[in-house]
């Protein structure tokens, strides 16, 4: 018994029918002695629709308008689950965004939250009432309605856990929790049954089709254990809680890879000072985030310079470079879309050596060439040629001793 | 030049091109150096989509959640108003019910507007903001959302020109103001142009189609002027205001019908204190509303007791009115559902006389028999059979001299 949180994603909601799912569960939650706050998204495809509608008007709809429109997805979703639990005979009420006092900046689109005034739900708990919150909106200081972006949701769910200092937030998915790699390429992966913010935030590109990062930033920063886990199962999924849980301790908790990636080099760079700033400021001008950048130098005052993009921006990115590399006095520029990156993650390197070593030594063993590296105290990514990024994940999971037992 | 509040019905924003055209509209009128202030009903069809979809959740929908669910009708039209309208270069702000202030009881489903904060609206004002404001719904002094019942959106309107001091409140619609009888069954009939707010609510037949009510009744109290127009054309349509505006003063100014009746008799009724409150007692209960009531003193203490009910309510009332005959020893229910309404309505008929006998005259003529006669201040009303409605109409039209100049 205790309080717990629960958010139920788009495609938990997607019909009436699974709606009423959604109510039987917690339903079931509530006759178990809980109080239970639920999050809801708005059904699959709803936010989508409205986008399109307001992209009919124009290709750049006023912000403030467009939050307005967005927010009647989730109004709508809230409204009729409360319904359905009304019509089981469980005490329920709705509240908006405004309603639950989640107080937002002012950042139509993208808002972030900096309040949650939790007596209005609290009071609705102690009345041992259901409250079904609509996620992904909140309202400024002058009352406008606000969104929080896309996966807005968890965030909304995560946030008022904490305010509402919940035992546990559950947040209902159409999977079954986080595994080890990406069972679509790798058949040996297993669920993760606990794994640490600090590993979710090293593993987006696993963790993001679970849980929208920014909530897991927002739950370490306030201690708030999640639980990730399917809306059309009953069993366990993954905890994501503090590093000193009493956590099982793998070296490696998982092996990540991301298609999403691309390659640029400036060849024969004039090594002057400066000369990096106008490399990289005019593509994060554009928007282009850059993720790994190596610098090789070279005899006679000449570098190297190698950097990574997304892919949807690698041809922005080019006819940029292209430019640069005029005005600089650059060689050539070269492209390279065909690559991927691969990624170990684990809290437990902190404390082992001969991760890195291990992980090179299993790639050269498949002829796999790594083309560049990145690390950070948990992570090791390596930039591989697209077409081994399967065979790469699946010789890592086994090397780290990830396999599943058979 | 002035402050004008236009409401906009379903019909007229039933689509983004609707609504377009409803923005070049609202921009007219703004370029003509008015402050403009819109009331948005939801598109045609969403509000009775989204009640289905409340009823397949439950017969009976919680009633606070249902108007959650129907708020996002207006929220919808609202945003895509002003988006539309930030399209053409124009500054705009949507605002829901509870953004605008629109107070209300704590009746969901039907609530009544007790006060608006108008200091919102104004300040968007005084910035020359077009106010788009989602009509239908307001919230209670908790914060609930409330819905104010079908074309609540016209009380909407009405409340807020009053709280605003409006120079006038146009009502936009699919025709374009009242005629002197429906047009439809009656090729002379014409448009009225002034029409004082008690010949408004004398002529709920003619006027429910375009105009809600209840919101003639606050008109007349807060004395707002009322302009009913269509949203397809630039002519002037109905003006709804004071009696005492100066208005041309006929002494019939429309002919109404209604052909959602019927009649019920209780035959050989005992005539004894408390009988009448036993036949009208268990219908009222049952929702059913009466309209007119006759009754006939017979010889030896008996009485017949004729009475009207609509349509849809005839077999229900029918069944109770059995049970009760049987309860107090009348001898027989009748009932009849092949009858109609016909009235002439007008303030001008206060200073004259005479207007009854020419009403019974004129039908007379046609061998159109009168079956049963209530009567108003400015209205007089005659029960006959249906198939003469068409003819009946016509008839009194031509004899109160309506008929359009050929």
């Amino acid at each position: 018994m205790g309080l717990i949180v629960q958010k139920y994603g788009g495609t938990s909601v997607a019909d009436l029918e699974r709606i009423r799912s959604v109510a039987k569960r917690v339903a079931r939650t509530y006759d178990g002695g809980n109080d239970v706050v639920i999050i809801i998204s708005a059904m699959a495809g709803v936010t989508d629709s409205l986008v399109e509608m307001a992209n009919q008007i124009s290709d750049s709809p006023d912000k403030r308008e467009l939050d307005v429109l967005l927010a009647t997805g989730e109004q709508t979703t809230a409204s009729l689950l409360a319904m359905t639990l009304h019509a089981m005979g469980y005490p329920a009420q709705s509240l908006l965004g405004h309603q639950a006092r989640v107080v937002t900046d002012g950042t139509f689109g993208n808002a972030r939250i900096v309040d949650i005034g939790a007596q209005r739900i609290n009071e609705l708990i102690e009345n041992r009432d259901i409250v079904v919150i609509a996620g992904f909106q909140g309202c400024d200081i002058n009352g406008n309605i606000t969104t929080l972006g896309r996966g807005g949701s968890d965030t909304s769910a995560v946030a008022i856990a904490s305010a509402l200092k919940a035992d546990v937030c559950e947040i209902y998915t159409d999977v079954d929790g986080i595994y080890t790699a990406d069972p679509n390429i790798c058949e040996k992966a297993r669920k993760i049954s606990v794994v640490s913010y600090d590993e979710m935030l090293n593993m987006a590109s696993l963790g993001a089709k679970v849980l929208q990062i920014r909530s897991v930033g927002f739950a370490k920063k306030y201690n708030v254990p999640i639980h990730v886990r399917s809306s059309f199962s009953e069993e366990e999924g993954t905890m994501v809680v503090n590093e000193n849980s009493g956590m099982e301790r793998l070296v490696v908790s998982a092996v990540t890879h991301d298609k999403d990636q691309s390659r640029i080099t400036l060849k024969k760079v004039p090594d002057q000072p400066g000369v990096a700033a106008k490399i990289f400021s005019p593509i994060s001008e554009a928007g282009v985030v850059v993720d790994m950048i190596i610098q090789n130098t070279r005899a006679e005052g000449q570098t190297d310079l190698t950097f990574t993009v997304p892919r949807e921006s690698f041809a922005d990115a080019m006819k940029i470079e292209k430019a640069v590399a005029e005005d600089i006095g650059a060689e050539a520029v070269l492209g390279d879309e065909n690559i991927s990156k691969v990624s170990v993650v684990g809290v437990g390197m902190r404390n082992h050596s001969g991760v890195a070593s291990k992980m090179f030594t299993t790639l050269a063993k498949e002829n796999i060439n790594i083309m560049m590296i990145s690390t950070s105290e948990i992570r090791i990514s390596c930039i591989i040629e697209e077409k081994y990024t399967e065979l790469a994940v699946r010789v890592l999971h086994s090397a780290f001793d990830l396999d599943k037992e058979e």
